[in-house]
């Protein structure tokens, strides 16, 4: 239990297995570090940036953000030794098998990325004070501190325990020895980023606005909490345990100190979608599968044709990265849970037990809208599975990712519960806006539903490594 | 897609599989219904208690609770054979591998049970109008329920999808195909049960209440929620997927309708301690190893004397079961992170990355309370470790069963987060509350947490097949 052990546990973030007693697990160039004083050897004020003694995984080194969280690794150079060397090579085998690509590519993970179990949702607002160069360190920050999350490694190399003794720790350290947990970590920019509310330009953003970026209009029955609506950024924390998608967005506030804070947020304890032909297809909280139709990333035709922004659709910065919709939709479930059977599956369109269209056949049939099944029933002219079907919306669809909740009860004794639908699309107007205006306007589910909460935000393309989230906004 | 198929998906809840289409997975003797119609082979109105056609396995029935929602196997004969045959027999095994014996016995599961990953518990108030016949009927209904849930199955034979088509269903459905999960439902009843707070006996119970159920005193420091805090009755459902959880509060909860009402609820997403020696220890949202020292269910010496009311304890309706206290316990987490490791470290009295006392060795190494440790650190005289620990509470010990719980953020953008902690001892006063005054005195950490939520509740021993939850409580 001596100081050098401690530092190895934080460096190494080792799969919970015990008996680590005793065992240094770090590396030897920390020694020397005395076990009480002000641990000299690491530097005692890490906003100076030292370089940490012994450690040369990382080639170049910027200069900190104001927040001095990052001691090691950072900015461009560092982040490309996150990705290509240094910790990522040896170390990431402890963090629970996910690889370097889940955050580097193309695209952004956590998108096509087969549905995690778990969600911890966040929206951000950017702090009044901040300027433009302290939401690029932001990102930046955000950047390097996610690449090392999606390893399952602390936020920092010095993490939950390997820093000087009289420092906060890095890492809050919940999700010690917990490895990856299939965490991703997806991030978006809201309108309110580009102009806020009162129109003001504040961070020079105005210009590079997407067109379709603006915020959702009034649905029939919306009954929406400003509060728990909109916000600057966002980031989607998914995992298949819930501590490690807490963790990440956890620290992923506090290394927001000061420049942004948390507006609101919200847990997901059961998936409603799957993204992948492989993943069964879950039930949401009234009991039904939910996301039978979804577009799955196997479909890769459907997915560049509807999750995508392609390169004519603009703008350039954009290309390659999706819009994101989030709503959270409260279920009247006790009202629903007094619906006979039938009515519950006329308002579906599907039957309860195997998810199957009502005009017949099993699950993945395609429902046949002027069918009747063998049963004799039909799929009623408003049920939900018709309204939302692409071929009620010009072919639309929309790649799926939400969660069951339950927030507790409200003081009637009535479960606070629901779905917090996400959704991704590559133009949310002729896709999600133009779907829920049918939705809204006659939908036989909108009598036990309530959408309480929205948000639209644009998800930047995938992160090269030495780049941070949504550079090319901020190039010329 | 036949009605007869989707009685059949009801009644087996077969594990997520897939490919169920067109197979009829039910019994035959369901032959003869009409998809659409009032389906008489089992009963247009369920109140009426008709046996169920070709289903023998329950040799008697006892006149249904007026909610009518148990049509098939109830009462004192039928709780047998749920118990050693009857669906029991073969189907279990499509319930996630749970046994029977992990409802019936001589203790309450969900106490020394291994902790499951997540939490739903649930407070209720009987309702004013309720006598003491509706109350036993209620514990009659959900001992009935809870028998089946345990195992994977819904909460009638009829189920999600298995009845009458102009009957809501028996079950809300969202567990369909995720089997029994590692559930167990632990049933308690608070001082309020027995005499409320205008001194009212409403049940009959006063004569009967234990000594030792007394609501707890005010602690320094508590900042407790009435509305949050107390309840008649308790349901602790914990399982290994939070949907199952949810699933069994939500379904008893309905059971309940018109007789009691939910008053608080709380889900927890991770457990904060070991019951078992073949846990490993989990992490509170402080980033520390928690419940290192708890009582595990090997030790059955310990568990005896410190956890199982005993036969001279009184009173005799209790022996065998146990005493419960719920505390929610919300941290600052946010001005938790901004502490030193060293502080953070001295405050708990273990080290972060491994859990060893401050005066060394490993993890499951006893606190030398004396002793300096390799790196000259002692544990401080107010030191959680040192105020929570048996030698200062006259060996008392409690077995914990918390979880981390995030309820979101508030207006500042700081996560409502904490620890539900959940503790059953066999003596509340001299365990619970003993110790508590003293860590509300002085522990280092009250600097970091506040009670917000409180309660007590007697758990009532073990159910023995063809009994219901606490029936001794009501005989003579």
């Amino acid at each position: 239990m001596a100081r050098r052990e401690r530092r190895g546990l934080g460096r190494s973030r080792p799969a919970r297995t015990g008996g680590v007693t005793g065992a240094p697990l770090g590396d030897a160039a920390t020694d020397g570090d005395s076990a009480t004083g002000g641990d000299a050897a690491t530097g005692g004020d890490s906003a100076t940036g030292p370089v940490a003694p012994g450690d040369g995984s990382s080639p170049g080194r910027r200069g900190l953000s104001r927040r001095g969280l990052f001691a090691a690794a950072a900015g461009a150079a560092g982040a490309a030794a996150v990705g290509t060397g240094g910790f990522a090579a040896g170390r990431a085998s402890a963090g629970g098998g996910s690889s370097p690509a889940v955050f580097f590519g193309e695209h952004q993970a956590g998108i096509v990325t087969p549905a995690q179990d778990r969600l911890h949702f966040a929206a951000f607002d950017v702090s009044s004070s901040a300027s433009r160069e302290n939401l690029i360190e932001l990102l930046q920050d955000w950047t390097d501190a996610a690449a090392r999350l999606v390893r399952g490694l602390d936020v920092t190399e010095e993490g939950a325990v390997g820093g000087p003794a009289l420092k906060p720790p890095d890492d809050t350290g919940e999700a010690l020895g917990l490895g990856a947990s299939g965490l991703t970590l997806t991030f978006g920019l809201g309108p309110t980023l580009f102009r806020d509310r009162d129109g003001t330009d504040r961070f020079g953003l105005a210009d590079r606005k997407p067109e379709l970026l603006a915020e959702l209009p009034h649905f029939s029955g919306d009954q929406l909490d400003a509060a728990l609506s909109g916000g600057d950024l966002c980031i989607q924390a998914c995992a298949d345990d819930p501590q490690v998608a807490v963790h990440a967005i956890r620290n992923l506030s506090r290394i927001a100190f000061g420049r942004a804070s948390l507006r609101w947020s919200q847990l997901g304890f059961g998936r409603t979608s799957s993204t992948s032909t492989a993943q069964q297809t879950p039930r949401n909280l009234f009991g039904f599968k939910d996301g039978t139709a979804n577009i799955k990333a196997e479909e890769t035709g459907t997915v560049d044709a509807q999750v995508w922004v392609g390169e004519d659709d603009g703008p350039d910065w954009l290309v390659g990265g999706s819009y994101l919709v989030t709503r959270k939709i409260r279920m009247t479930i006790e009202i629903w849970d007094r619906q006979s059977l039938d009515e519950q599956e006329r308002v579906i369109g599907r039957d309860k037990g195997e998810g199957a269209p009502l005009s017949g056949g099993g699950e993945i049939t395609e429902p046949a809208f002027s069918a009747l099944g063998p049963d004799g029933r039909g799929i009623d002219v408003d049920a939900h599975v018709r309204l939302a079907h692409p071929t009620s919306n010009d072919g639309a669809k929309l790649l799926r990712r939400g969660y069951n909740y339950v927030d507790g009860n409200d003081a009637l004794g009535t479960l606070d519960a629901g779905l917090f639908f996400i959704a991704y699309q590559r133009d949310p107007v002729a896709q999600f806006t133009a779907m829920q205006r049918r939705l809204a306007g006659s939908d036989l589910l909108n009598e036990y539903i309530t959408h309480v909460s929205s948000g639209v935000f644009a998800i930047a393309p995938g992160i090269r490594e030495g780049q941070h989230i949504a550079q090319a906004l901020f190039e010329d």
